[in-house]
């Protein structure tokens, strides 16, 4: 057993948000069209949708607030909180208004994620946990902790990072590393 | 001559930003009476005026975007940005309404300081700088890099960090640690 807990930064878009779902909603609620994830599939999300619509997307009003949880991702945070130090971890600074709507977003989905766990940053270089869950490999390449990468359509061609494909994996693979 | 610049997170309230005086403004515009920064020495900022004044205004709208910035805090930090990679890491996720006012604070009165460089938590546990510049001994004690105590009227009886009274003398302090 050990004295101290081990400490996970957990990202919020692709890895708990389920932000690429929320991307074709947007786009069929603006455009009429429906694409799939799977058409979307090895682009980088901000350039995955035609008329740089997700670009534009992520700098309205609601569009943060509005994102659907990632399956399975509720279940799984409150189960690894048992015998880790949570923290999220977004890099929101780059869009001002997406600040209150992430803050606003957990209270309403993971209200038992205290205030003094969540990090909103711009590049996630000085953040040192014991382990990161994230979607982008440049997050990762960084870390100062373990890196696991959790997957979404941007990045099925990385190999090298130890990949997650799904909440259910990434509670497996965290059994292993509690003390 | 080093390859990797060291890097500074640098606290918003009390050290680039005097909110200390703030308070003091924002009570004498709602109860009439003007306190001065000596009487309030030795006291906890949420605790120094009457009626838990502070506590109520760090909830309000307006609060933090208005905060006076600290006298030579602006300068100090241009300069210190030519030989550091410099972060702005402020405990604002206690209070919601405050974190598009600090975004918005900073990019007014520091508008060369880039979004990457920003970090808004709740605790500063998991933050890994070379150097910490705050005025809470709760952040400093578990930093990971080198502290440097910056002295606010709440901090005065601390003898257990490093200690900076102004930014004249963080800029002293820091030429020394150039590499």
């Amino acid at each position: 057993m050990s004295t101290k807990r081990k400490s996970i930064a957990i990202d919020m878009d692709g890895v708990i948000a389920d932000t690429a779902q929320q991307f074709l909603n947007w786009y069929e609620m603006k455009y009429g069209v429906r694409f799939s994830k799977q058409q979307l599939q090895g682009k980088s999300e901000l350039e995955a949708l035609p008329d740089g619509a997700a670009r534009k997307f992520v700098f309205e009003p609601g569009f943060f607030r509005g994102v659907p949880v990632m399956e399975g991702a509720r279940e799984a945070v409150m189960e690894l909180m048992e015998n880790f130090d949570l923290y999220i971890v977004s890099a929101a600074m780059e869009f001002p208004q997406s600040l209150s709507e992430k803050r606003e977003w957990l209270q309403e989905h993971f209200p038992f994620i205290s205030w003094r766990n969540i990090i909103f940053c711009g590049d996630k270089s000085v953040i040192a946990t014991d382990y990161m869950i994230d979607d982008h490999v440049k997050n990762l390449d960084c870390c100062k902790g373990r890196p696991y990468l959790f997957t979404a359509g941007h990045n099925l061609s990385i190999d090298r990072h130890f990949r997650v494909n799904n909440w259910k994996e990434v509670v497996e693979a965290m059994r292993g590393e509690i003390m």
